[in-house]
């Protein structure tokens, strides 16, 4: 009887390729982590879920912008992956902004908050767009007023924060809001899968991605749960790219520490879900993945990657959009005779 | 032994406010109608899950807008009463819409859809705002385009649609989101609990209301299921209102039927929810729902409610808001490099 050579063959196949899948895996486990199941915590402290609930409620209450039409959803809108999918974000008056909205998903492994990183945590952040003018135009008394004129908004906030004396206030709105957003995270991407030793989680070409990803040393600030997020580079550390795309105007980080070395340093974009949130870059100009990945090639790495590379790396970045979280669409306390009228 | 006096009186009392509030209840069951608890046809025929859940993605959908930032949703927000809470709704630019957005919640009860009734029904009315140019300023062809770039929204349709040899349509996109629509409905109101038998779903003060909103005529245009939109009147039956609240320049259905007699009329607002709902009147300028019933006695009855009156009533108008509906903030299928770019 002959022995079955091409079985044998393919056998010894499978064991290189799975010697070889395990080192992959190794080096990627080694650099990145998978997104926890769930978040319920801030900065060491337990939300309650009377806090997440409020958040869950005032996120998308219009009524925290002057005018009653712009939510927090507005931008970051929970059904087209947490960001609002323009080339700036469209503001109080049809105002642009003057960057491109990032995604509120996953923002809770981030080490700061904003492209420039200005605001600490979530719950710095959130009072930001409230106040911008070309956001949400509106001002801390203003919303603490219209909380305050809606009695179950009154109850809601006495009920999170059962400890404070005057529950309703601008700090706890955005704590609310911070509770609300440590849920917002997506777990059980492709990627996720692959790291925890699912081989068939991604493809060859993704598998091709990552370490392309890894050997060309984009992990380099893409690293880490968020893929990104926890530090600052310049935008153009080889190549200044086009103005179209870093326009002269932006100094980035600059105008957060005034330092010149600052100029034109941005937080390295967190990169989960990264397929769903075009367009890409701090200025929006950049829809399409694979042009993003050459320009990061070009711009930060001096690199010119070939169509090949780029397709993989995007092939890659695909595996990382993961459950979107899944909320329901509040029912929203009435205002009152006293509520602040919409302007 | 003595028979219990103060208990048979007490009784006889009973006996006859029964007997009022019995008689009470009757006239109201011969003049209005009762949410239903489920709604899922549309003119005599069923709608399928696959339609109500497509639509329900469309709903919240902003690409179905120019700017990519407009859905139905925005000014028929499910939040808070299926309206958008300020004067005349901001569309595409800023600008401002010439009339207050009408709840879309219980529209399926309507004979006609708008203030001056020109769309038929829910489908014919869903393709308005989309292509008007102050609100979502899109183009069906352009919509069309944006859904078959997004290949979930093509499978989606095909499912919705499954005779249909294109069946990625302005139609069917609009048939879809009819099929949503009329699942958004409101049942089990305090005052439709009271038409069913219970006594106590209605206090003295709502029952005193509803029985002035009988006898002072309110009925002849507020009646049915939906206490109205049913029929269409002149605003300003007895005395015409003031050029804020009836501006000179909106003609009403007039400008539908192009018939003198026409001018000035609107199709008598349902009341539904009308709590949830202000501002009022299509000119969105009475913030007071006490007001606006003053305004209604005023200009429709030729009658100067009292402060009394107008209390009950609007206590009366409070027991119709019903349970909101409950629905998921869906996770929208992402665009493609094809679909077209917000502008």
């Amino acid at each position: 009887m002959r022995p079955p050579i091409p079985l044998l063959l393919g056998s010894a196949l499978l064991v290189a390729q799975g010697a070889n899948a395990d080192a992959l895996r190794d080096r990627a486990n080694a650099i990145f982590k998978p997104i926890p199941e769930k978040v319920t915590e801030v900065r060491g402290q337990q939300v309650s879920e009377d806090q997440a609930r409020l958040g869950h409620q005032l996120w998308f209450d219009p009524r925290l912008s002057r005018s009653h039409v712009i939510s927090c959803n507005t931008c970051h809108n929970l059904s087209i992956g947490g960001s609002d999918n323009v080339t700036t974000s469209i503001g109080h008056g049809w105002q642009k902004g003057p960057r491109n909205s990032p995604t509120v998903l996953n923002a809770v492994f981030n080490a700061a908050q904003f492209w420039d990183g200005r605001a600490k945590d979530l719950q710095e952040q959130a009072k930001g767009p409230v106040q911008a003018s070309v956001e949400m135009n509106n001002s801390p008394e203003r919303v603490v007023q219209t909380l305050k004129s809606i009695p179950q908004y009154a109850e809601a906030f006495a009920q999170a924060f059962p400890n404070d004396k005057d529950p309703v206030s601008f700090d706890n709105m955005a704590y609310a809001l911070e509770a609300f957003e440590v849920g917002l995270i997506t777990p059980n991407a492709p990627f996720d899968r692959y790291l925890a030793g699912d081989d068939a989680a991604l493809d060859e070409q993704q598998k091709k991605g990552l370490a392309l990803f890894m050997d060309t040393g984009c992990t380099a600030c893409h690293n880490g749960v968020n893929l990104g997020g926890q530090n600052y580079f310049p935008f153009g550390v080889v190549k200044r790219p086009g103005a179209d795309i870093l326009p002269e105007s932006d100094k980035g980080r600059f105008a957060v520490t005034n330092t010149a070395s600052d100029e034109y340093v941005f937080r390295a974009a967190p990169l989960r879900n990264v397929a769903l949130t075009p367009p890409y870059f701090h200025s929006g100009e950049v829809w399409e993945l694979e042009q993003a990945v050459a320009i990061m090639g070009d711009s930060q790495l001096g690199r010119e990657l070939n169509a090949t590379e780029v397709s993989s790396i995007t092939a890659f970045l695909h595996s990382l959009t993961g459950d979107q979280p899944q909320v329901a669409y509040p029912i929203l306390p009435p205002s009152t005779a006293t509520t602040p009228k919409p302007e």
